[in-house]
């Protein structure tokens, strides 16, 4: 069982990010505790990041053959990232979106997400603890659904 | 540690509401599944469920004394009950909302939540599971805040 | 062949609210007109009504397991109560929404029904003739489809 | 008692519009019925169907002198024939508006009825038994009235 | 120097329209005093009228050739007669817009022309007044233009 | 002369909810202060509170007929209680809309009252003498009007 | 009968300001052809212009009680001066709001006037022929309403 | 096989529209192509055009049982003409939407088509040409889909 | 203790205004009635009104040193002021703003004000009795607050 | 004469995309289609896909110097794309806009396209052959305009 | 060469309005600093400052004939003076906008500019320094297009 | 002191790019005038271009740390660059946003900045002079804020 994280622009920059919004893990902790837990859980994490829509796109398209779902932190392109959007669709994968900090509780355009609406569901506000609770939930869902 | 179980209308017919968004365990079941998870993690879960906005204020007003944190799923209050979304403010106790569907991805007007803005966090999409998740980051943030 | 006759907040005032909006008709007389109507049809009419919006929820969820059709005029709560909404749908019956006055043609918000849209139709505007034509609608409508 | 039918656009199709929207019930078949129950509550009932809202237009400012009362139907009209709704009001009869689908749980903008304003009452969703309401509706409100 | 003056849905009801609106005159005698001022002013009077947009377009397509200016009364189609707004671009002449009422004090939607943008002007609310002012000036700006 | 003095969801919550909004002032002081400030102008006031929208308008349905006028505050159901809205209309009193605080500067939502404009005025942001003020006006009012 | 002729800012710019929008006409000769025409038709003309919205209504309130209509170019006033409106609603006169150019064809913000709402008619993009019109017409319409 | 080639309003004028939108070539000379392309393709095309939207209705009405598609140019009915939309569905034949000009580079409103959404697909702004590319299209459609 | 009385636009016409809205009291008398009661509450009152926006700001700049608090009803300007409203920012004195009428329940445009959001309160619809009650809570806020 | 061809994100996955709205064939295949019909008659096609909106950028600046005219695209870049946008009306070359499937007939911000605004014509829901239609277009185009 | 320096409402506040927004730099200073820069560019400063849109437009008009350029800070003006924008186009004058504010990045009414539109460009949120870049910039311009 | 240089898509096409709105300078000529101007300040400029929005926010990521300040010009990226206004974001540094053109006077889009939000300010229109402002501003402020 082969899960994806997807994490898009800036992300790479957690620990240096505001804190009060993001915490302080780094990307590096993250990938780190989310590659551990699917470990434990008999799965792989396969990590990759990049402030490049179209880059995440490329990888979407390579990897999708040979994995079972996707985590997302698409960063700001949740709000505007139409091309990742129909990547998403296009990989026929189930999708778990997460995001660090709120997003109902802060800017007005924050809180539209162009990407959950074709993801299993999302997870916000929750930190960086949200990334476990998207493999525990992935690896469950995959298990029951027989993948 | 004492975590509030806040379930809004219509919920306490899982199980008999369309499985295909809400899945098949019932209210009964998700409210045992998350006492035994707080109980694991050493904390108590108090159970509520309404179909009255009212009653659940009533509730957050009567409980949130004694209470750590809250795991809120509003049903279709989630959209329209400002008056919950008030009680919650005045409870000043840290919020999880949750949603057995991906909100996302259903009637546009699904996809605004009242309460989420005065959330620290919310799940949508889940399943059952997402009570779960909720339950394990009450916990760890309430130990890392000292609470 | 059983019909709840659901009412919502301030039907119980007629007679005594705006007459050239509802008519002079008392919600008793249209209760045991719609009751009489329903048993020259062979059919059994329960008569409900609640200025509470739990109530109605709680009512349906209590009584849609023996009924075959729901009559409704949900008051004001037609125009934002979305809990009410979610229990019909539940409810798994077929609904015909019924007002008194003709919501088309006062303040704008009354123009929009939440209910309206998970309801098999709609009579506005023909005072309290309205509920037996709904009566009658839902007995044929049952008789045809065999239930 | 003189009770005008009026149809609009794409209403001469019935029977073979689409049926799971439309019923399976033909435009003469309509016309007959609210013919025949026109008769027997002593009324008079003049039909009329058009695929131009000009000719509609034309209709009701020939026959609104000798009637006194109006079934309108008037297909997609419903949303956008303004000038449609100005000879109603020019007409100065009591009208009801039918509509056979419910026009409340389809496409947006088949929400919004610029006749129905002008009009006393309207019913949508009960299929061809909703013109025969209207007609037992304008014989009794007619009689109410002294016409 | 040849003038049509075009007047659109309804407005053949004036003097049995709504008075306090549209005032008591006739199009018969707004047709004569119109036909009357231009002779004066040496100028000709086509009118037309008509309740079916198409045939306001076939009348401006047969008589733009062999005509200087156009006054047009659009009744509701000004809100919405975008095929009549086209035909006036084409008949490339000028073209003064006249309401009888006040289009600006009425329901909203009467607020908005489609034609008006495509005219050279526009009165409203003068009564049958408007027309006389409009070929006035029709015909002097055309004096002066050298058409 | 009778005065209802009605307050909705969360304001029996005064003097623990923020103070920098709602002042410490809790509702027991203001429900005494306006009891004797009506004593003193020789009036009655009947005191409710209730967080049920439903409860609400039960109460103004039992109260209205031997009532003079209302003193409201709607709360959060100020924004979206229609039902409550209809209540007051049906109650046929006049009625002060009272906010302790300044809701024209909080969030967006909370600028527009649906209960304010069925009302005879609205005082917001003068904290608990709001209240007071209200009771002067209706006194006076009802006085000058002879009731 | 006495006509007060009030233009808005800018108006005194005439002659300089764009011709293709407004004409080659001054203030001063629109003033005067104004006065020549009021003084055949057997009423005064009493001229007003200025910048600044304020002097405006000082002017309308000092002239009012002597004048019997108005004819108002408000300038760009025309779309966000409120005072101005109620300055006009408080005069009680008849009012005939006039615009050079044709203010439906150009910018949007320049469609929606604030003041026609509060007038009997509007005229524009008749140039300076507009203000005749409107003298013309509130003559007879105040000999006809007996002024 | 046979196609229909609808016309709406105003296309009849082409030759003599504003040829910097709509070119030079007459409707004659369109229709005479199509025929031409679709005979050289094996099929029949069946031409007709009218400023009449329901006579365009009536057309589709009495030819849609014996065609296999439909090539249409509903002139500015595109925006607004939903009864033709209606017709359009119950004919049940694929729909190619063309325009001579660029919509997507006019006016705002003409950028939406009510009837596109109903159709196959669309073009627009490639001149008469783009009526012969729906004919390539829909005989090829045809004929794979074994039509 | 000083407090300004500022009225905006048209307030000076206040016993010739609408008396159904604005009441009968004039201004002068307002403004004696408030320096009364401000003289009794051992405060000062200084009265200003202008039809000018411009002349209202100059006041504000000229007499916020000295001053402790502002009433002030900004007529129209309410609505579209926004130097006004800079201004207000700019004296950094309490503000409680003044209606005659129920501004909630006219129209639309009426139902926003630019000049609340900066106030610490507002009092609409109470007639000229709130101006007193303003009086009344900014001697007393201004006490509590030790100015 | 030189075509670019280029083809926005995702479109590389064509063959692979859900069928039912981009049909089966690849990528390669329309390249090559497109490539043979350019050819046939007398031009030359340069293809070009990237999922990097940047990409795009760069190789219209590399490429509209030595090229004729454009068939785009844009994938989900139709829709926010604006860089590309602005290198289309940089390159000063007719473009043709293509989408497979309609995409007035999906998801609401599918219908609004940012690019065919600067483009000469658009094409969408034909399926690979709009890509022929868009040669075929281009090169007659570009013959009868000299190039 | 000489340069309009116009300041609307409140500018003459700088200094004593809010330094984290306005700095702290008087109105005088600035006045003093545009005028110093000019000179040592060989041109001349008139400078102006009103809290009266009208007397903007009375200096504008007056002063215009003899100058070369505008230096525009039309404080609230900005978002709602039509009347100042109208007079900016007559004078026919390059206009530079200043704010000494970011006002992107305050209110969201303060992000729409009515007179940015009318201007050559716009400065905003580079505090005193803003209005010398104007003059630089001015010169320069004007230099090089032989004013 | 290092000031970052950004200039976002097609900027480098600047010479090429329409000169009625971009002037005839190019990239290379503004950059050199940047780096002259900063090093006459004492200051450094890293000037970089890119039409990928991932690169732009890769650039920031690596020069922040380093760097004083940062001049932006994100061509359309200004309008939905929300990746680039994160990382400006992240950045912490001052900020100003310059464009050649008048951005306030184009499309509609093109006036809102989804970045000016979070620079200290922006400047428009002012051409290749706008990037020196940029310089002088920035080094100014840095050196007074100590940086």
């Amino acid at each position: 069982m082969r899960i994806l994280l997807v994490n898009g622009p800036n992300i790479n920059m957690l620990g240096r990010r505001d804190p009060s919004l993001y915490g302080t893990t780094s990307l590096a902790e993250i990938e780190a505790a989310v590659a551990a837990r699917a470990s434990e859980l008999g799965a792989e994490a396969v990590c990759f990041q990049s402030n490049h829509e179209g880059a995440i796109v490329d990888f979407l398209q390579a990897n999708a053959a040979g994995a079972d779902g996707v985590i997302l932190n698409g960063g700001a392109l949740t709000h505007y990232g139409l091309s990742l959007r129909d990547a998403l669709v296009d990989a026929g994968l189930p999708v778990v979106e997460v995001h660090l900090s709120n997003i109902h509780a802060r800017e007005r355009w924050r809180r539209q997400s162009v990407t959950a609406e074709v993801a299993r569901g999302a997870i916000a506000g929750l930190g960086w603890r949200g990334y476990l609770y998207a493999v525990d939930y992935l690896v469950e869902h995959l298990k029951e659904s027989g993948s």
